[in-house]
């Protein structure tokens, strides 16, 4: 397709991120689908890495990953090969067979064994993803591996992407500074269901493998789990934590020791930032909206709440007609199926209260929130007045753009 | 709003509605939102007349829905007034001070009960509805009943509807022919839960009301619970249906009986022409999408994954831009979260097989679903590979008109 313009919400510039210790990175055009295309990024990690995930919980996953899932039974890491241009997902047998075959030629070139590599794809589905090409480009991809690719790497796993996405942050465990780099794609079938598009995060912290998983999944569960494009959930979902352990720090085994406090304040900063980012580049995206719901009967009720809003076609075209039509969130939260007090029901648009009591206060003006609509970023306010549950959820507005992209995508 | 082209897939005209003995019915300009439009529809029902409805489940419900389901304790029915312009939702105390003031005036012009006279409301939610225009105007539209304002009453309840939407057909109980005609409005925030927008539909068959009532929602089930414009359910889905009891057919208080074989029939095919005419107007359609679920757990498995198919912006923009893209199909049945097989998927488009196994069959060429795709009516049929429950589902494609309708509905 035609390249896009690059999303209004996209962030000013792309991170300076700095080299991990025990990461390299390499990418390269191997023609997947098009020609002179960077389509593949290859991550080697140094021995004694160990990987956290989170995947999709499709019915209809992609043969990645299932391969994903069986690798982080044991979770030692040596390298992850990602390809954009074919999801390799509905390709049944031929599939699996592509995956094995794509973790072998790592394995053959970095000399590790194949259960050590992740895999992951991006793209069309339902076609069978062709190997010759990426068997053929390892020995030039592995040539080029460098600590310090990472623009390079975001750049290669993006689709329908407008910009890349990654985020750096540095956190204490013990006396040791350790350092967080992460990347991301994704910007449509995006309403991710334990696990968001793509995206792959390395730190060269000591953390044992079953506490960085515990760490992941807490900090998926406020961050990629809480963005929605369009309710559409992907069938290749992947998101990859590793540890190369080389900052030398003490460790623990128990995921909740103080020890590691800052580190998970810092991973969900990163993990947060890197949704955030997938939501900034939704397609047809010109309005950011954060809604976060209050009151409900749990933490989780609220965030079903808060996504029956935001995948709302009638809240998100209104936002994106720049009308305050609080009328359609009272609807999208009905809808919800949750525990909600009609009666009690309180709406606050940017900042203005809209509603309490289950009907428009009385001293609303539509004018007062006028400014707040023409903005680039949406804040809604929703009690539902039942219980004490909180989230917050995020998406973008409804646009032509949506529709132009998706309605020729493969063409 | 500006009027908007009629859909391309209205039916070719309206329908010829025959008198229901012991229904008259009126509509009448009152001023609730705009001047001089069509705004107010009025049924009165002879005495003996009973009703049945299913209505929204939404946790947000209109005020009219609540006072429908009061009255529905008893069944009796002399009238129902229509207003469209203002949903009395999210209304609060205001609301239902409204339709008990719409309800009387209602009774003290046609000498009832005010419990037997039903309410509904459409149009903008949150809004306090005024109840003056409509009290002034009883008189005046009590004044025009008549038994053929048939035309008038389907026209009188449309919002963002292009055409207005009815149907009609004669049935056999016993040896008395009895009459059902319908009408309905709707065509955005279409995802009916339990009922759709606003439905009305009259017969003057002879029926004991707890069989009325088993009737119509083993009916809605087939027909408005299978149908979805945006997934967004309407805080006012009402669906009521009265019968006069004119006809003086034989009547049982089984509704298993043979007797009522053919009324049963009948009465599937206007709750489903009626459901299908309300999709055939979705914001924005361009084509009609009926979706097939086969092998799945139980019916209702099947039917929400049939939901899932058509609730998928991705599937609907790439029917919309004509592009058999199949692997989003088998995405949105990975999302559903119901039972699917992903290796025994089987997929027909237009007749044509598509995928099989688990894969795209090797036959497939898609030049051979192009003629089918510029249709204006898709058919999707899917086999989930796991046990017997099937669905028929319909849908509208996702287009430029879906947003330009909703981005600026309310100004």
């Amino acid at each position: 397709m035609a390249d896009l313009p690059v999303s209004p919400l996209a962030p000013a510039a792309f991170p300076e991120l700095p080299a991990i210790p025990g990461v390299r990175l390499a990418t390269i055009a191997a023609g997947i689908r098009y020609r002179g295309r960077t389509d593949l990024m290859l991550a080697e990690m140094d021995e004694g890495t160990v990987a956290a995930g989170v995947l999709t919980r499709s019915k209809t996953r992609s043969a990645p990953v299932d391969w994903c899932r069986t690798q982080l039974g044991h979770g030692r890491a040596r390298a992850v090969l990602v390809n954009s241009g074919n999801a390799n997902a509905f390709t049944g047998r031929v599939g699996e067979e592509a995956v094995r075959v794509s973790a072998e030629a790592v394995a053959r070139t970095l000399g590790c064994s194949p259960s050590e590599v992740y895999v992951a794809s991006t793209g069309v589905i339902g076609e069978p993803l062709p190997t010759d090409p990426i068997v053929k480009a390892m020995d030039a991809i592995a040539g080029k591996l460098s600590a310090d690719a990472w623009a390079e790497a975001a750049r290669a796993i993006m689709t329908t992407d407008t910009f890349p996405k990654a985020a750096t942050a540095t956190a204490r465990i013990g006396g040791t500074v350790v350092t967080i780099n992460g990347i991301a794609k994704g910007s449509g079938m995006i309403a991710p269901d334990m696990a968001t598009m793509l995206s792959f995060v390395f730190t060269d912290a000591v953390i044992p493998q079953p506490v960085l998983q515990s760490m992941l999944s807490a900090s998926v569960d406020q961050s990629f789990n809480c963005i929605t494009v369009d309710s559409d959930t992907s069938t290749s979902d992947t998101l990859l934590l590793f540890a190369t352990g080389k900052a030398g720090n003490p460790a623990s085994n128990d995921a909740g020791d103080p020890l590691y406090a800052d580190f998970r304040r810092v991973l969900d900063g990163i993990t947060r930032d890197l949704a955030l980012q997938v939501v900034r580049d939704g397609e047809g995206a010109q309005k950011l909206i954060e809604v976060t719901v209050t009151g409900a009967e749990d933490d989780g009720a609220a965030r079903r709440i808060g996504l029956a809003i935001c995948n709302s076609p009638l809240v998100k075209t209104a936002i994106a007609g720049e009308d305050a039509n609080w009328g359609r969130v009272v609807m999208a939260v009905g809808k919800s199926g949750e525990a909600a007090s009609r009666d009690d029901l309180r709406i606050e648009i940017g900042g203005v209260l809209v509603a309490e009591g289950g009907l428009r206060h009385p001293d609303y003006r539509e004018e007062e929130i006028v400014p707040h609509m023409k903005g680039r970023e949406i804040v809604i306010k929703v009690d539902v007045g039942v219980g004490s549950g909180s989230a917050t959820v995020w998406t973008c507005d409804l646009t032509h753009g949506y529709i132009d992209i998706n309605a020729d995508y493969r063409s």
